[in-house]
């Protein structure tokens, strides 16, 4: 068993100076509650996106969503070396911290040394702290906000974290929703029992989920990552994980911090998917809009929104066509990787029909022969079936993996006039710990 | 020869209509001077490519740049019809005149009648105009300032317009500096001739430029557009320009408005050319830190920059590779274009030597391969040298024409602060008009 062997005193000094003095927000403006969401590869191109998505394509019934409603700024991501182009791990590290650091590294910097997160500091200046997530609670992006570790790889040590690290002797999170059961039960150690044991309320189903009653409180739901919102039933699982949190946080004293993950939306990223991002910005999009509800009853809050960085190179429109049919897209039921798992199961005959009733749409002659000789190869199935729906939507991407493109920045309530403009992904966490810090005096 | 033949008191008529009283900045905001400058084909990403192309890619060097610095809000650029990605025409319409056309159209609606512009309103309030671009002064995204013609491709008939429309009596633009003497001088007329004799200083030469001394006053600085930034000696030949209109409008008791468009940042998006568009960035962020100076000389301006749509589908890293290598784009001393025209001219044995001493890139054995197969094939070399110089830098691309990104808005002095947040972009010209109006009263 990995134990986390740093000493404890080392990690409150470090995140007791993590308080940098940087920007000084005027002290009525000092938020109590902080709702900090993150849409894990969520480049502008997915709020464009997601606009004429909303609006089926026709322009008549194009209007602002509640992204371009939020909008207030624009974030540079790059991660602390020469990359420029930063993964999940460092940039929820910058997120996190307020320092940058290298790709891969979990809250620690270049000399594998940890840095004091915003929810350490919260827990120490008296607040609760949240996460929820649609992949594993901890998974890089929460991880940041927790754990320290020079690998994002290292899941079941940062799980051990999550429950060993202590600030004044008390436990960092009071509520983790989202995935990850396998990470927290295992041979080695039942973290979901030592949870229990501090008194942690737990839930392992959406039916249970409901029935938390209070913080402190800990949901797996899942046991790696949550199903892709659209290969399930729920419309809206990350916004009921959403409520969910701030039902449990709300009333809290000293307030609290909860940081909110759209995970997938990096998922289909990757998986250059435009119908599964949609889908998951949608979640996302009506989990930010709980979080806005909850900031116009409770004005003592500041909702701060922001990506990582941009996954895939996404682009509205491709091969020099003045076109981009996000119609199309409502008729793609499934994500491409469920698509193809079913097409491979299914007699060739009936291949064609049910493409079209999966995908709304037609085969020509030609890319059914592509496909029927295609039938078990996965990876080439895979990328001929994603191919189809890509050009018939005409949508770009440049790449399996992330780009350095700026990230927009959306805020909302108390301490929001200081979102604006440009920004690097370091001066959000520290203006949010400038915040933390004011809020406390 | 086509003459413009809808009656004047139409567009008169059609101009005052559209003042629209939509968002009403506060009395004391409204600005004497408009700089409107334009970044054809700027989507978001080549902001974020400049500024680590400035900083060599070294994250050590990263800084804002005036892009950032000025960054207020975003525009969505969609035009009046299904496709939802725009041509320049189309958002130069919306952006001139607050009424969303279709692809193609300069200033007519879908009937093909006329829709007055800010600069003819300008012109009917006592304002001075001024066009800098560097296309041609009468392509799609001045024209649509000035002229009102079904097809952008009408170039000749739109350069009629601009000596042919007048207001009150008077010609619409006072100061007009870019590329496009083929299209004044013709044989079928020479509306250089017209304009001198209408009292216009006119310059065909940069020594000229210099010379100017009043407006009104007419430069045309090359046959079509100037020649790309990258190609020739000037640094910033669109900052002289740009520097030279404001010194010809300054001192105008009703103020004035100042279209400048950087025209060819556009044409590199279209020849998905990395090193070309920088070098085009570099000019117009120039350019904009000279109107910044004269904002700062001159407080009762408003600077307001943005773009029409975004052009290439940039994305600053490909093929599943986490780095953007914008430390090899200062080594790249040409266009695309220009190496392979060169490059088609050599002897064999110079080719490999020769790519390395214009780009600084090496050739593999399999390159130079086929760089000799294809040396006296244009697209062919073209797509081939195009390819290596974004397969080493990373760069993405995925289209040879528009996207529908939204594009960054900036905005500095007088009434910038109605610019920030997400907008449209006939909401950009909407405030502008009702900044005409106002200053006017």
């Amino acid at each position: 068993m990995y134990r986390f062997t740093l000493p404890l005193a080392a990690i409150a000094l470090l995140s007791a100076c993590a308080q940098t003095p940087a920007p000084t927000p005027s002290e009525q403006a000092a938020p109590n509650n902080i709702i900090f969401m993150i849409g894990d590869g969520m480049g502008a191109n997915y709020l464009t996106a997601y606009r004429y998505f909303l609006a089926e394509g026709k322009q008549q019934q194009i209007k602002p969503t509640i992204y371009d409603e939020l909008w207030t700024g624009i974030s540079s991501t790059w991660p602390d070396d020469q990359t420029l182009v930063t993964d999940s791990a460092a940039s929820a590290t910058a997120l996190a911290t307020g320092v940058k650091t290298f790709n891969g590294a979990i809250s620690v910097d270049q000399q594998h040394l940890p840095i004091g997160t915003l929810m350490q500091q919260a827990k120490r200046l008296g607040k609760a702290n949240g996460i929820v997530a649609s992949s594993q609670v901890n998974h890089a992006t929460p991880a940041a906000f927790l754990a320290h570790n020079p690998s994002r790889r290292n899941m079941d040590a940062i799980a051990d974290q999550f429950f060993d690290i202590r600030i004044e002797g008390q436990l960092v999170p009071d509520v983790m929703l989202g995935g990850g059961l396998t990470h927290f039960i295992r041979d080695d150690r039942n973290l979901v029992a030592e949870f229990q044991a501090e008194g942690y309320q737990y839930a392992d189903s959406w039916q249970q989920l409901t029935q938390l009653s209070q913080a402190p409180a800990l949901a797996l739901l899942a046991d790696g990552g949550l199903p892709s919102v659209l290969n399930q039933e729920m419309e809206a699982p990350l916004q009921v994980m959403t409520e969910k949190a701030l039902e449990l946080l709300s009333g809290q004293p000293q307030g609290f911090v909860l940081m909110v993950e759209g995970s997938q939306i990096d998922w289909c990223g990757h998986a250059n998917d435009i119908a599964c991002a949609m889908a998951e910005m949608h979640d996302f999009a009506l989990a930010i809009q709980s979080a806005k509800a909850f900031v116009d009853a409770n004005p003592d809050t500041l909702l701060i929104i922001t990506a990582d960085h941009e996954t895939g190179g996404l682009a509205l429109a491709a091969d020099g066509i003045y076109e981009w049919r996000a119609d199309l897209i409502y008729g793609v039921q499934y994500t491409v990787r469920e698509i193809t798992e079913r097409l491979m199961a299914l007699e060739p005959a009936k291949l064609a029909d049910q493409w079209r009733h999966w995908t709304g749409l037609p085969l020509t002659d030609e890319q059914l022969t592509a496909v029927l000789a295609a039938q078990h190869d996965q990876p080439k199935l895979y990328s001929l079936l994603n191919g189809y729906i890509n050009q018939a939507t005409r949508t770009g991407w440049t790449t399996s993996g992330h780009t350095a493109a700026d990230v927009p920045v959306m805020a909302y309530g108390a301490g929001a006039e200081q979102f604006t403009g440009f920004m690097d992904n370091i001066d959000i966490a520290k203006r949010i710990m400038s915040f933390i810090q004011q809020s406390a005096k």
